[in-house]
Formats: structure tokens, C-alpha cells, sequence
């Protein structure tokens, strides 16, 4: 555990979970800045129905960084517990109806998540992207024709190959306590996740792009340990850095982290990272199960020496 | 306050949260056994959706009792929340389906309802009077002609007088946390509330009777500040009090609390108390704005110097 160490982790869903569960276990200074343009499943219905910030991402996040004793278990087991019946309740999760209760009541994103934060006695701070709600518009070819999908669900379904991802509205607010924590980072961590869909829309927001830019803290990308049916299917571990390349040209990455299983061609890959201006450090970050799944303490273990500046 | 003083007070809804009001002032001792026969509104709906117990009464006791600090007063207008659209959530309490998470998670009504009184810091403990579902059958007169409603809103809303309630299933099995809450306690508070729906089917729960009859505890009967619309219109205090007995012909009371400016016949209501085998204590405890509403300081003064033996 690095005390105060400052680090970002960028993403949202079941890869910044995974990126969460690991740097938990690294540092006390932890702050996650989520994506908000989920538009599927129970955050999709709330967003339609009471025009709130889709919740299951931010929900997620908090739930990964609960306390470790049987409160935060326990408070952490019932955010994310979704209810299931033949009614209209079915499957909500409960922290979504919390989360935006709370919204309601305080009238304040950020203070109603932080007051989630201070239920489950979170390592860290969870933080939105953007203030106001996003949808996703995805470029798909397919059969050699370009057009374009638009919301996170049709993106990660679409038949078509994704070749590159913006937002509605183009030009969304940031929350400006997510661009401060990127300025006072030590670090800011890119992925695992969706690459399309959580991953890359931090940069195409514009605020939290130029902090992304222009922050003094360093830069890793984490590669996922597969390719995403649908989203990123059949890409390469280096097409995932080039994709971010084109998504933000400007870019300079300090580290790129990939598991060693996965890096079937060593070598194009660190060319592929000597592009973005990094290194390419190759670890033993998957489930020993095989899956296709960080391991949080393998994870955790690798980052805490790249910090240290130890690999 | 009284510490350690051991009060039960039964009822449920707005009468329930009234007496919490005042004898979380009096005592550190308390328990609330909540009637579980809503059948209407979002309570009404998770019951239909979930097959679990109404949480709504439950929710308003422990939002009664809620800490005095900005955690508990937070988290308290929390749980009050309700979501308000056009929508499938439209009317549900948020502390209803947090609630219903934790027994959904916990397989525990009791354990349930203790996480949420944890969370608000709760004075006191809230227990449902019985395990199961119930529903209210009212027996009512309209023009002459006996008929039965069931269910809570039917018996608030029938035209008719409603005569007597009994309960489906008619046997049905208490609490034992709160059988035992009033074995142990030193005294125990029926009402106010709504008579026939809220006050008296705890005595319809043979085991819950049982106790009530038995305990040592002396009992306190809080009458109402005016008669219900629907269910107890037109009825004097004394009416009441008939009506109490006529359903537990055997409990002997104490002492009945009465609002000085509601009790027009101090005589027939002294009368009445005394066939109970109590005592009349008549003091201000309305809302000095007029609203036939309890003030909790003074309903709360009066209890005091009850329970200390001064009045």
C-alpha cells in the first residue's frame, strides 16, 4: 500500500471493477471517474424514466471499493442486489434506486455518490464523467459499408466492426471534480474494460480530455485479456493501442500492461506502446482459473512495483 | 429520558410514527410492533410483486427514530424519498425497496429491519408484529345491512361503520422477537393511530394477544386526536375505548392519555377508562398550530411523568 499515492482509474463496468479491486489494494488516494452513457438494462429504464445520469457503472465502481469488514460487505451485497420478480421491479438494482435517491433528495451528483461512498466505507471516491447523461454514436462497417449506431447497448450488440466512437451531445460538461482529480493525479489508469464503450469516451469529453492531456501524472493503459464479442471482436492487443491512438493522437502513454499470455507478438506490441511514447510491461495478471478476468491481487501486485518504479 | 425503561409501543403509519416522536425523547428502551396488513401503495405493491411482508409502516417507524446528527437525519429523508414520475417507479419509497433488499439478501425479516435501524442510528428497535403478510377483514354496517370488506384500503375507505376487524390467516404466528420485546417490557403503549386497521390487530395475533395480556408491563392507551374519516367517523374517545375492549375483552389498561381539548365529557371518558380498569390522565399533547396532530415535546413530557409515577 502506497499511502497518498494519487492515482485515477478511468472506465466503467465490470473491467474498472476489475481495475478497482486491484488498485484498492495499492493505494489510499484512489478516485474513479466513471463513464455515464449506459442506456441498457436497469440504469437505461431510470435515465428514461426520472432523467437522471445512468446509475449501474457509478453503482459498480462503489460497490468494488466497499469497506472491508462486515458493514461494508454487507451494505456492498445489498447496493448491488437486483431484484427479480414478473413486476416492474424486475431486475433494478437496489444501488440504482439508491444512488438516485439520493440525487433526488440532495440535489448534487457528487455529493450523493459520496454519500454512498460513506455507507459502504469506500477505499477511494467514485466520480461521473460528465454532469449530464451521454449516449454513445459508434462508426460500424460492415460488408464494406460505413453507418452509425447510437447508444452503449446497440454498440455492443451491432454486427458491425467499430471503428471509432463520439458522444451526444458533442460537447458534454465534465464533472469538475473528475477533471481536478486527473490534474492532481500521480498516475491515471486507462481500462481494462469496453474499449469502445468505456474506455475511450473519457477522451471525448472535452475537459476531461484536455486534463487528460495536459496533467502532470503518468499515463498507464491496461489491456483487456480478451477481445469483446461484438465491440472488439477479433482485435489484436496492439489494434486496441491503435485505436486509442487515433482517438487521441496527442496522447503519451508512460506504461502499457498486458498480460504475458496474451501478447501473442511481443514485439509488435512494443512497438505498438513505443508509439503512444510507452513501455510495454508484461505480467501475469489473469485469473489462475484461466477465465478471461484480472486477477485483483496479481493485478495489484504489478501496479504497486510500477509505481514504485520498480518494473 | 429514562434510560433503560423498556417500552413497546404498537401501532403503525402516522400514529405509530407520532408515540415514536415523543418516546424516543423518554426512554433509550424502545421497541415499535408494527402492524404488517397494508395492502395499498408502493407498500402494497412490493407485497403483490415480492411476496414480502408491507414495508411501508416498518420504513416510517424506523424513520422515526432515526440519529439526531446529519448521518441520520440524511439518511432518514433517504429512506422517506419517494420517487415521483410517470413511470413504473412512480410512488415507491426508496427505504421500502431498501427494506426489501435486505430481506431479499438476509433471508431475515428481523435482521433486515436491525441494518436499516443501524444505518439511521435509530433509537430504538422496529419488529413487525408477525412474520407473514396479514390482511384486515372488516366487519361493517351500511344502512342496516352487515357486510365484510378486507384489506387495509378497502377498510379505510368503505362508506360503512366498521364494527370489529379480524385478520387472514386468522392464526397468524407473532414475531417472537416481539412477543418476547413485550414480555420484557415495563410498560406498553397502544396508539394512537388508526383504530381498526393500525391499533388493534395486534390483538388479533393470538400469540402477540397472549403476551399483551400476560406481560407485567403496565399498559398505556394513547387515544386519538379526532375520529378518522371511514374508519372510526364520528366516534367519541369513549367509543374507542369500547371498541378496545370489545376486541380484548380480558386486557386490562392502566392508564388512557387523552388530549385535554378533545375529551368533551371528562366524566363518560373517565367512566369508560375505568371499565379498562385504568385511569384517566387528560393533558395538552395536540400540535398547539390546531392540526389534530400530536407535538412530540409534549406528548413526550407527559409520557415522562407518566412512566416516573408523577402523574
Amino acid at each position: 500500500m502506497i499511502e497518498d499515492l494519487k492515482v485515477v482509474a478511468l472506465g466503467g463496468g465490470h473491467g474498472l471493477y476489475a481495475s478497482l479491486s486491484a488498485l484498492r489494494r495499492v493505494t489510499s488516494g484512489l478516485t474513479a471517474v466513471v463513464t455515464v452513457a449506459d442506456d441498457g438494462g436497469s440504469s437505461g429504464r431510470l435515465r428514461r424514466e426520472l432523467g437522471v445520469l445512468p446509475p449501474g457503472d457509478l453503482r459498480m465502481a462503489l460497490a468494488a471499493l466497499c469497506g472491508d469488514d462486515e458493514w461494508g460487505r454487507t451494505w456492498s451485497e445489498v447496493v448491488q442486489h437486483r431484484f427479480r420478480s414478473e413486476g416492474e421491479l424486475h431486475g433494478h438494482a437496489l444501488g440504482n434506486l439508491l444512488i438516485v435517491a439520493l440525487w433526488e433528495r440532495l440535489g448534487d451528483t457528487v455529493a450523493g455518490l459520496d454519500w454512498v461512498g460513506r455507507l459502504l466505507g469506500a477505499h477511494g471516491r467514485v466520480l461521473p464523467m460528465s454532469s449530464v447523461p451521454l449516449d454513445i454514436v459508434a462508426e460500424v462497417e460492415l460488408d464494406g459499408v460505413v453507418s452509425t449506431v447510437r447508444g452503449q447497448v446497440a454498440c455492443a450488440l451491432t454486427p458491425g466492426r467499430v471503428r471509432a466512437v463520439s458522444l451526444v451531445p458533442a460537447d458534454p460538461p465534465a464533472s469538475p471534480e473528475a477533471v481536478q482529480a486527473v490534474l492532481d493525479a500521480d498516475w491515471v489508469v486507462f481500462g481494462p474494460g469496453s474499449w469502445f464503450t468505456s474506455v475511450l469516451p473519457h477522451l471525448k469529453v472535452p475537459e476531461l480530455a484536455e486534463a487528460l492531456h495536459t496533467t502532470r501524472a503518468r499515463r498507464l493503459v491496461a489491456l483487456n485479456l480478451a477481445p469483446q464479442p461484438g465491440e472488439t471482436d477479433g482485435f489484436s492487443p496492439q489494434k486496441h493501442l491503435e485505436v486509442l491512438r487515433q482517438h487521441a493522437p496527442a496522447l503519451e502513454t508512460d506504461v502499457v500492461l498486458a498480460d504475458a499470455g496474451v501478447a501473442d507478438d511481443r514485439e509488435e506490441l512494443e512497438k505498438a506502446a513505443a508509439v503512444l511514447g510507452g513501455r510495454l510491461v508484461l505480467a501475469d495478471v489473469a485469473s489462475p482459473d484461466g477465465s478471461p478476468r484480472h486477477d485483483a491481487q496479481r493485478l495489484a501486485s504489478v501496479l504497486d512495483e510500477i509505481f514504485r518504479g520498480k518494473r
